[in-house]
């Protein structure tokens, strides 16, 4: 499994003492990101690259327990589901004690670039993903 | 029902060229701030005077249409839930040509300033909730 | 003087309970681009008509007096300083009761989509931008 | 000196395919709390335990290069100036070829929690950032 180290930051955190809700979906995209590179399709790749955009279609997100500046979270994610034109990635977030403090999910699909249609997963990025999942599931 | 009108920002896009998708939950959480000073629960009064928190404990967002940075926006608020411990706001965004671009929603629930747990819902924050769920329903 | 009317939002505070320094530039730079679309250089249209940039190379800002989310402000832009090869704007923030609040300069030059390489303002576009010094000066 | 890495990540940026201005100044932050937490003055403490804000009452950067999403960065801090109620924090930003890509300047005072007027540096943390400027200096 995939796991993702990061610190909540002040600018991650509002008025009201906490980490803003969006924010932790933000972070999980850092975390979204750092795997993608491993798989060497990090979005410096597929923006200057690739000849499609890997666009959220949805996502959703828990709230556990308040996260606060200068906590230490650990990011868990795995591939809960690959088909042909969709991937879906799920998220754990843990605090410093372990406790599970959010989870999220995001859907991927991919869009050609020059008509902004959905196409299939390219098969690069669909066996890469896919090893992923087996190697979860 | 209440409507709220914005434009995408700069900073709201990322380098794929459209709004990054945690900034729909950002820019949907602009109106809802809107909407609690109509009725008078602005976070400014909640985060000074009020001996509870709000936070949302779950959401989620759909993303039908890319927008783009200068893309005027409209965004629809609807109380979809009220009960006696959480409520949940739905969310429509529709762009410059009336298409439906996007969706969201979230959960809310009050908690203790003191304890940090939850609590019912303020009476008068339920009850001015609940009337603009009768307006919407 | 072109002005702009804005308001803080809870994602613009963060834990300290005040706007987060760094978001009075994304505010002003809220401003900045309302100003360019006035002037028909919306980033939209340099984005996907133009052949150059127009990035910031330099910016300061000052913070005078603290502001809370929902505070109403006024952005005041006066074009400071406008050349061969770059303009400066300056910004200023009022808050609801006229006080100045913080205040803002952004130095911005044209470099090439093609070479990355700095290229005089085009015509258009340092017409328009004098004029606008013209009007503040 | 103290260094920081860190990468630039898809939020980050914006749709002219570059960190957007504003963020260098938050990802600098970053760097500062960290610093911060070396000295044992972590956000948690201050914004906690504290009677005192830190805020930045001044910034200015520099842009000398663009930067792009995946672009590891390494953040050299140095205490540019320390006095008896304010200090000053400079950041030099490289890329992983080891080139000045931009340049950071924050001021820093103290304020009562209470008052929110302007207070001396707490001996405790002046001393700490002065240790830091006479390591830089």
């Amino acid at each position: 499994m995939f796991t993702y180290q990061t610190k909540i930051h002040l600018h991650d955190t509002d008025a009201a003492g906490r980490l803003f809700f969006a924010n932790q979906l933000k972070i999980v995209h850092d975390a979204y990101e750092t795997l993608l590179e491993t798989i060497s399709f990090g979005f410096a790749d597929i923006i200057r690259e690739h000849n499609f955009f890997l666009p959220i279609v949805q996502c959703e997100a828990e709230y556990k327990k308040p996260l606060f500046v200068g906590d230490v979270i650990e990011i868990q994610i795995t591939v809960a589901k690959i088909g042909q034109t969709s991937f879906v990635f799920a998220y754990k977030l843990f605090n410093a004690a372990g406790e599970l403090v959010g989870t999220a999910k995001t859907v991927h699909v991919t869009v050609s670039d020059e008509t902004g249609e959905k196409v299939p997963l390219p098969d690069a990025l669909r066996d890469k993903v896919r090893a992923l999942y087996n190697q979860d599931n």
